[in-house]
Parts: C-alpha cells; structure tokens; sequence
C-alpha cells in the first residue's frame, strides 16, 4: 500500500492546470523532500500510468525513445519508456534531470512547446502523444554546476513548481505514516531534523531530509535506541568531517535527552 | 490547426529572395521569439515540406545523412533526414546549430557553395539536391561559447536574419491567438515581460521570452490566478536564485495588483 | 574454513535492524579494517548468500543489471550480479562505492528509497525484491576526491555504520586466529602498527592497517625475522618516500628490539 | 555550367610544375578567397577527376582509405576516396585539413615524399598512385590553433601556394560572372568588402570575403535593395556583437547612399 | 639458456616466505635493475610457469580475465592470461602495475586478500586458484605519477621488495656474463655507469642501467670502440638535451681514455 | 630506381654492429634530415626486407601484432606487420615513435630486452623472431611534448644514433642526386638553406629540411625561377607569419641575386 502524500501548498492545482492545459512541469527542491512521491501521488489523483526514469550520464537518447535490435537476423525497432509514456498517454517523470546528458534534454524539446510531438530521428517517426501524456521533470537547485546546468531553452518551456521540507507538524505525520513509531519518537526526529537545518551554513552539504527522518524512524521501531538510529541515519551520511560528525552528535544527544529513552 | 504568424520586419522578403536564388539561411535570435514558428510559417507559405532537427552534441554525421543498418545479413545503406529533405526538395531546418559537432557543420559545406552538392563520403555519392531544397540553421548568439561558435567558413555561406521578442501588441496579439486568454490579461502578462526585460542586466541569464508568457496564458485559462501562473511560468523557471526570485515575484506582484485580479 | 568476525561496537545491531526493516546500509571506514570480512560473517549470521562486487570506474550498469547476448542467433537478455540477487533475496556487497561511475549509483536509488523496487530499462521490467535482499556499500572516507564523493542523495538512502581499526587486545586475537604466529610475535606487530598510527601526521598516506600486520605474521610464520617481515609487509607497502621509510624502519627496529628476536 | 576561374599570380604555374613532378601541394588563404573553386579550375585544366573530402575532426584513416563492410556474411575490402584517387589518378583535394586528426595526416606522408606509395596497415598492401594522381590541401592560416596546427613534418612536404582576395576589379568580374548583376552595384558591393577588409583590425574575426560578396548580389538580383542584401549576407554574418554591427550597417550605408538606390 | 640471476640481498628468503604463505609479491626499483629477471629466476627456482603480462593503459579487465569471442555463431568464453594461471597454479607477474588502469587493479583484490578467489563477474564464475598460484607486480617508484599511483588498498595487500643497482663487483659479473666482454672493458663500462649515477642531480630522468651497460658491451664484442659503444648505447638514450650530452660524453671519455683503447 | 644514401658519421658501423647483435636501433633527428633514407639503405645493405609504420595516436596494438577478423562466420586471426616483421626477419621500422599510444610502446618491450619475444595476449602466442629481425624506432627531440616524451625504459633498451643535416657538399650532390638540377642551382638551393638554419633563432620552428631543398629543385627542373621556386617550397611552407614570411623571401632573394637568374 502506497503511503499518503500531504500537500504543503498549491502544487496540487499548478499540476492540474499544467496537466489540462498539456504544458510540461519542473520540480525544484533539496534531496528527499517529497518530489517523487508527488508525482506518484498526482498520476494516481489523474488516473494516469507513470513511467519513471533516473536520469543520468550515460543515458542516452536511444535508451528513452528506443533502439534497434537484432532479432531472428533483423534489425528491429524496440520502444524506449519516453516513447511508449507518449504512445500510451503516460506521466513521463524524468528524475534529477540536471544529471542527463544534453542530448537527453534536447529530445525534449519538440514535445514540450506548441508543436508537441517526438521525433524519432532514426526511424524518421513523429508521434503526436496520446491523450493525457505529460512530461515532469525534477532536480535539485543545489546541485546544479556550471556544466550541468539545465538549458535555458528546456527552462522556458516548463511550469516550475518549488518543494521545500514540510513544516514539523506535517513531518511528524508523514514520519508516523511511513513506519509506524510512537508520536514523542516522531517528534524527537523532527526536531533533530529541525535543529539541523538550523545549522546548515555550517559546513553540510545537505541538511537532513524527511527520508533520513523516517529511517532513523525505521530502525527505532527495530528496537535501537532514538540517539543510535539517529547518529546512524541521520548524523553519519550526513557527513564524513570528524568535528561536524561531533557536533551533529551533540546536537542529537541534546535533543534525545530532553524527553526520550537516551542510553 | 497552426496557430499564425505575426512578422516583424523583412523576414518574409529576404527569406523568399535566399529561397529564390538557392541560399541558406542562418537565423539570429533569444530563446522563444519565433524562430521556429517562422520557419514554419515560411515552409508553408513556400508549399515545400519541412524537416527540422534538433541539434546536439551527439548528433553525428550518420544522423543527418544517412548509415548502413543490417538487413537480412547484409548491409543496407538508410538515408538519413538531411539527405531525404536533399532527394525531396525540403525546407531541413537545423535548430540550435551551434549545439552541433564540427563535422556536422563541415557535412553542409558542399550544400550550401558554389557546387550545391550532398557528399555522402561511405557510399561515394553525389547528390544534386531536388527543386526548393533549401537549409536553414538557427542558434542563440547570447549562447555561444568560444569552443562551440559558428565557424567564420559556416557563416560566411549563409544570408542571415536576426530576430528579437516583438513589440507589445504583436505580443498580446500571440498570446490570445495561442491562449484564448482575454485581452486585459494579456496586457497584464505582457507588462511583466517588458519589465522583466528592462531589468535585464541585474543577473539574470535570459529574460521572459514569449513563450513564458504564453505557458503564463495557459494557466490562468486552467484557473490559476494571473499572479500564481506569473510565478510559476516565468519567474520560477527563470532562475533558482533566491534574491533573483523575490525580485521577480514582487515585479509580478506589482504588475498584476495595478488593474488585474490579484490573490 | 572461515577466520572469525571480531566485534567491536553496535554495528551488528544496527545492520541486524536494518535488514529486518529493509534499509540498505553504508559502511565508512579506513583500507583493511575488516569492513568485507563484516558483511561476510552478517551474511552468515542472518543465513542469507552473499553477492560482492568490487566497484570500478568501468563497471557499468549493464555489469550490475545485466545485458543482452548474442546466443543461437538471438538477442537473449542475461541477468547481473544486482539482478540475481534481488531475485534470489541474496544481500548484494558494492565494494569501494565511490569507485563506481554515477550512474551505478543512479540504478540503485529505486531499490533504496520506499519505492523498493529494480527498474531496468532496457527490459523495461520493474522487480519486487524476493524476501531477504539487502544492498550494502562501503568506502573509504579517506579517499574521496571531490568528482567521485558519494552523491547526497545516495547518501541519505542508507544507514551508515563507521568502522575503526580494533583496539590492541582484539587486533592480537585477530593476527593469531589468522595466522597462528605466537602471542609474543603478535603482540609486537600490534606494538608497531599502534605505533605508526600515532605518526599518522607525518606525511603516511595511510597508516598501518590490521591487514598488513596480518601480513607480516605470515612472513614470520614461514621463517622471515620480525624486523624482515614487518618491513617488507609494513615499512615498504606504506611509502616510497626514503626519508619516511627510513624513520618508519628505525620504527619497527625500535619495536622489535624491546624484547622480541631481532637480526 | 561552373564559373570561369580568374588567376591573380603565378598560382597556375607554379600548380602545373609541381603537378608535372609529382610533388604535393598546400594552398593557403582566408575564407571564401577561391582555394576550392581554383582546385577545380586546375583539374579541369590538366584533365584530371577531383575527388574532394571537407576534412573534420571525425574523418578517421578508414574513411580515406577504406574499411572492412560485412557483406553476405563475409568481411570485405572497400576502398575509401583517397584509394580510389590514387587507384585512378585523380587529383584528391582535403578541404581544411588543419582540421582532420593527426592520424588522417599521417597517413599521407608516403604518398608525398620519395616513396610516394600509399600504405594500407589493414590489408598489407601497398599501392603505387596511377599516372597523374597529385594530393592537394588547403587550410586557413589564421584558424590555426596550437593543437592543430599542421606538423612540420607534414609542411615541409609540400609546395605551397598563398592566396588573397582578388583586387577589385577582378572581384567585380567574378560577382558579375556569378550573379548577373549589373556593373555599378557589383561596384557598390566590391567597394563594402574593400571598406570592411580596410577596418579589419576593429574586432572582426574575418572580413568580407569574396563569397560574402556573391550571396549579396544574389539577394539584390531576386529584388532585394543593395542595403538589405549587404546587411543581411555580410554584416549579420560576420559578427553578433551589436556595436561591431552598427559600425558595419554604417559602412554599407555610406557605400550604398553614395550612388545607388538605397532605401 | 637463460644469463644467471646474482642476488642482492634477502630478496630470494622473503620471495620464497610469500609464495610458502600464499602471498602476493610487490617489486620495487629503478629501469633496468633486473626485477624481470628475478621473477623468472624464482619461477625457475620454484618450479613454477611464469606467465608476465606487461602493464598498459589500455590493457582492460577483458585482456587479464578473459572474454567472450563469436564462434560459430555462438558467444564462447576464452580464458585470459589472469585466469589461465589462476587454473593452472602459475606465477602470475604484471610488469610496472602502474600503467594499468584501476579496473585492472581492481580485478586483483579478492584475489590478494584473505578470499584468494578470482571472480568474473560476467560468467558469474567464482575461481579457487591451483596450488603454487602467486601475483607478482612491479613498479617504478621514480615514475607514479599523482594520477597513477598504486591504490593504498592495492599496495597493503602486498609484501614488497625494494631494489637498486647491483654493486660494482657483480655488474661487472652480469655484463660479462651476458656478452663475453673481456674483464678490463666490462670494468670501464662499470665504471662510467657508477660515474653517471653520482652526477644523478644534474637534470637527467633516469641514470644508467646494468641493462644500458650490457647493451654497449654488445657493441663492443661486434667491433665498436668502447667510446662509441658507450655513446651510443648510454649517452644517447639518457638524455636528448645537448649540454647534457656534451657533459656525458666527456664523462664517457674520461673513463674510457683512463686504462682502455679510445679513438 | 632508388637514390643513393649518403653516410655522414659512424651510423652505417653502428647499426651494423647493432644488428648483428641483435639490438634494436633508435634515430634522432630532425625533421626531413634523411633517417627513413637511411634504415632503407641498410636494410638493401643487410639484404633484409623492411616494414615501415608510420605511427599516430590511433595505431593500435592490434594494428601492430594483428587482430581477429569474421571469415566465414569464424573468428580468424590475422598478424599485423609487426608480426609479420617478427616470423619473417625483416627489419620493422616505426617511424615517429614518439606519436604512438603507450600500449604500443609496451608490446616491443619484451621483443627489445633479454627475452627477445614477441607477446601476443589474445592468442596467447609467444613468438621468436626469426634471424635477421630487427626493430628501428625513430623520432624527432625537437618534437617531444611532456606528455609523448618517449618512456626511460623504452630509450634505455635502445642503441641509439643521432642525425643531423649533411654538409653543403653532400647536400649539393643529395640534391642533384634526386632531381637532376644543374650543380650552380643546387648550390644556390644549399646556401639558402644554410642561411636559413643560421637564422634558426628568429621565430621558425623548424629550418629547411633537406627534404625542402629537393622538393624546390624539382621546381626549378619544370621550369619555375630558383626565386619563385624557393619561395613555394621553402619560405611558404616554414611559416604563416608575415614578417617572418618577409624576412624569409629577402633571404631568398639576396641568395638568388647573387649570381643566379633572378626575375
């Protein structure tokens, strides 16, 4: 069974209007927010499949749209899922986009402005999508680097949806809905999350994410301890510097001895 | 149904006389003013078909004239789309040119001297291009790079024509054509991309091109209030600068509570 | 028959709660600590078979997943390590993660995060894992450079568990279990690799791991003087430095002077 | 019907002499100057075939020489232009060769010394050029970079011929011969390349070239004014700096007011 | 028959100590000290085959383990040299490890380490090697470059032996050993390569090698003056620079015209 | 019919002696100074035949020892020339050594030092050459970048000869030799090259080659003036720089004035 997805503000009615009006949709946010499960949780509201893909470097074109293979002696075309997401009127999400090589995002482009169709170079094809295909793309604005930036073009023609972190309330209820720990526990978490991001100009690269929350949530309800599931999810792959793993600990120690079970 | 096409100077001419007298063309503009709407436009006012290919990195010389592909175990020569568009007497238009490999850009040099010929070197074939073959390339000279700049041999074979965001009621003109959005609306979205473009150089990497405004049209005709569709198809995608993005939002705020409805 | 697993802190609680709740897990820790040889005997403790892979910068997602062969003619896809292993519930061991090229890292992000599943495109088939499967991954936090760090969002997907070299008495247990030296000999080579990790700061890349003292325990067991053996097994494979090899010799001839045989 | 060829210097000699003992030849010269148009003067001259190959980064030793294609199941030998020139004893003419792989260049170093033969690795073989067969190339001096520049090795082989552009009454010959024009525009357009190439040192990478010139009288023959046809074959496509292509829309319209119909 | 292998130090106790505990061997030295020939000598002495593979950059992970080749139609595995000695017991020497890439060393691992296994990963195969089975690798420690250094991980897998230089004595033994020079020559070659070697700091790469001495005791026995001889066979290979030059041959003549027939 | 070499030193005695103790010979020298002539004379001298590879970045090892090829449906091995070289005992010269990959380099290793083998890994076939083989690398020092420099172990296995260009005297007869031209134009040839080697330090990066001179007084046997002739085929192909260009034909000039027909 799929867990809840709690909304935080009007992404729900952006997408809709995005997805009637047939126009492409960009999630920005930190790492672990929440944008896949949106995804997930819109194509369900929408009754639409969802093909999801990873992007990275070594994806190529023929890897989204198809390829030719051999078979029995011939050379035969097979479907790639950004092609079969347009044949079939699928929500096609293309997760952390920024990591695709640029030709990835160029084969995007005459499916997302008023021309809306894909073209298959090799097989000289052009497809209008069915009813109901949608193209979503996320990434995280604290990765992007010079080189990987997205292009300008592919920019202008998405509407863009920002995520942050839900505010504790809506935490501690996603926290309790994934796993099933005790509410003080969830709270504890939360504020051990909280008083992290607090911190974040000091040295992270990253604050803790709800996923980190909800796996420390994961090994408490296996019977280890507030302070170690925390400084086991949350505080070590946070990072690798021994004077902000101290500091990271302290902090939890500090938020588990107010109230928690703490050794 | 295409939506028309609203010209702003000598496009039309100097694009029919380069046709006239066989001669590519080269056209010069930001991101999302047109230029591939022209090219459209122009094809079918021409009654030449168009192919048009996306340029990129990975775009090999292969994928514009043609390979061998294995067929019933022998190998089988496919023509590719520039070298059908040279056979059919097409219009193939090479969108963002300076996307491309070198040897690309080198495989159109024949194409467009004094000797008008497609060299397919791997089958030593010569071709003639049929009547109305023309070539036309594009590319955002705000984009160019010191490695990727068009070569001075590649310009030099072309008749160019620059192109830019067209004037205010050529503009609200697009977006109710594209939209159905009612014209105060319209004027509404139109004054934030004007003021959008005026404050050009504090930061941002483009401006609001049409386009934006356009996707901006199309959320507010799904419901979305002119300030939320603002933010969401022109100022989110525009930057993910946070200083940047609280400027614009207020640019947005401003424009749209002096006379539309605003949140 | 397999050398003992020597405890030293809570690392089998949490990766006994990790493999209950499904959480994959990342251990950090410095060259030859026993980080493979931790996963070897968990894999045994918990009855489940044990797939490694050593990562490298030409492991591919096909290495992982699998890829399709020729065989009879026919394209036939055959399953990777990754893939048997999540069929068959085996705990699949990455070695040295941050070797891998980013998108080994990209395929493993499903099988990670509550989605829990493995999606290979090329098949464009989604596996549930079979009961039991367990990702776990391990580096060296001493050899990340910056284009190879783990990314956050791998990172923030598992439960980290630091390892350290063992304190003296257990590291004893350790050499005579593995090589069955006396306890004399055994407690001199602790003596000098202690002693060297005191120096760490004079310029050593890395200091003397429990590995290498094992090592030299061969040595000393097929006939090689203490002062030999841990010279060629210790003072050598440290350096190439002559000045820090010799201070690193007078080192060992200090230790094995005070008591034990020396040449 | 190919235009006349009009000589400016000893290049026609000195072309003949090397041809008459075997010896190799270079052109130099800018951009659109008539390297091309001269080669095929000369192999129409002497009665030779002209196989001509635009060089890139991507021509590989296989493409000049041959490759292996599978053919009914079995590798085979197909030769590539070079081979066929020096099979037949055509003249073959490598257009831009600073740009090919140094390999590509290597491969010609037996053709044009002593030796003279032409060495395929491959299939053993070697293959002494059929009467008349001569290697010509031609690069532009100022494109050289470090990396491509030609080797010296290579250099010193040839016999090297400088071009320029022609002087203008020559130019006005070739612009008429090309286009039909009439005299006092072809002047008018001669007189724009002459003013452009005298500010060469303004920031231009190149000037107007002789190609540049032609496109122009095109344009003015299909109806376009004298002033938009200049703008638009050589001001726009020699620079995208917008004061650079004021000063240069000035200089035309100086030259265009001066005499003839200007709008 | 193969010239004698003259030992220097423990090299051969600690040697036969690694292969009696199943060891790997890491040879450190200079160019041309004999590293080579002392791993053939104890494959000799050991009465074990010798299989030696010569590192490179583009030796791959398929070139040590093996592949799969198409015969018959069918894709067959084939053994490589890696593997074929793991099967069959041999001594298995990879000459200047360094130049290989990571991938190739990482193959090596669970080789070395306690599992002593070979796994290929692409026949899902797992190797128990043959009794007497041993790695051997060698490397220059003048040339590690930052890039290629030897993994820390790699290195402390291994027991290591430093070389140098023979003295004086048994240089003089190999030279005349190997070539049959008479005793007073091979003494003035001695000498010259001793004198080179204390000039070290003078902007040469490397110094002489035994290997450039017997090289120039070569030319002599075929009738070369001793002075030419050396010339030829150390001072022109050291160094290109001519100050350089001038300084060796004046060395060369120096200790060639003190006791021997000089031009 | 082949030209006569001319010897200028001891090099015929050195590569004689090399030969006969089956050593392998290395040439220095710049460029078009005779070496190819040279290993062609010795090896008529030696009656051995001789192979010749020109080497580049993309020579392969498989282009050197050979490769597998499909015949048949079956894969078969073909040697490539340096196997062929090895089983035939003919004399396999690489020329421009230095342009090689290092794999390249790294498989004449065990052919060029004791062992005397050559090492082909695929097939895992170890060769002894047949009498008469012998290896000849050349290069040019003035050449050498950081990262081709020639590998120590690769220069300390070699016996190495050192060329320069021949004297005036021999010069004039090399040049007659080959083209025919009256003694009083040849000698004006050899003092414009004298004179341009003496001004070596203005800029050039190399000076006339021999190889130069030839190719100018072949020009002037077809009937073009010693000026004209040495401005095509000496001055034109040293540089693209004007002033030096201007320097180069003054040069010239004063050279051809001074007693030759001069326009």
């Amino acid at each position: 069974m799929r867990p809840t997805y709690f909304a935080t503000g009007n992404e729900r009615e952006l997408f809709r209007a995005a997805h009637e009006r047939n126009l492409p949709v960009m999630l920005k946010g930190p790492t672990g927010c929440g944008k896949t499960r949106f995804v997930e949780a819109m194509a369900e509201e929408l009754g639409r499949p969802l093909i999801t893909l990873a992007c990275n470097e070594d994806l190529t074109v023929a890897d989204l749209v198809g390829r030719f293979l051999i078979h029995d002696g011939q050379t035969q075309w097979v479907d790639g899922p950004l092609t079969r997401a347009v044949r079939t009127g699928a929500i096609c999400y293309l997760d952390e986009i920024v990591e695709a090589r640029q030709d990835t995002t160029v084969v995007i482009h005459p499916l997302t402005d008023h021309r809306r169709i894909l073209v298959i170079d090799r097989t000289a094809e052009v497809i209008l999508p069915a009813d109901g295909f949608q193209l979503v793309v996320s990434y995280n604005p604290g990765y992007q680097s010079v080189l990987k930036d997205l292009k300008e073009s592919t920019r202008q023609r998405m509407v863009a949806i920002s995520f942050d972190y839900p505010d504790e309330q809506v935490e501690v209820e996603i926290i309790r809905d994934e796993t099933g720990i005790d509410e003080p526990s969830a709270r504890h978490l939360v504020a051990i999350g909280s008083a992290i991001r607090r911190v974040d100009a000091h040295g992270l690269k990253e604050v803790a994410s709800t996923r980190t929350l909800v796996t420390a949530a994961h090994l408490c309800t296996a019977g280890i301890s507030l302070y170690e599931a925390a400084t086991a999810a949350i505080a070590e792959p946070l990072t690798d510097d021994r004077a902000l793993n101290v500091a990271l600990t302290e902090l939890i120690a500090a938020n588990t001895i107010n109230g928690a079970a703490h050794p």
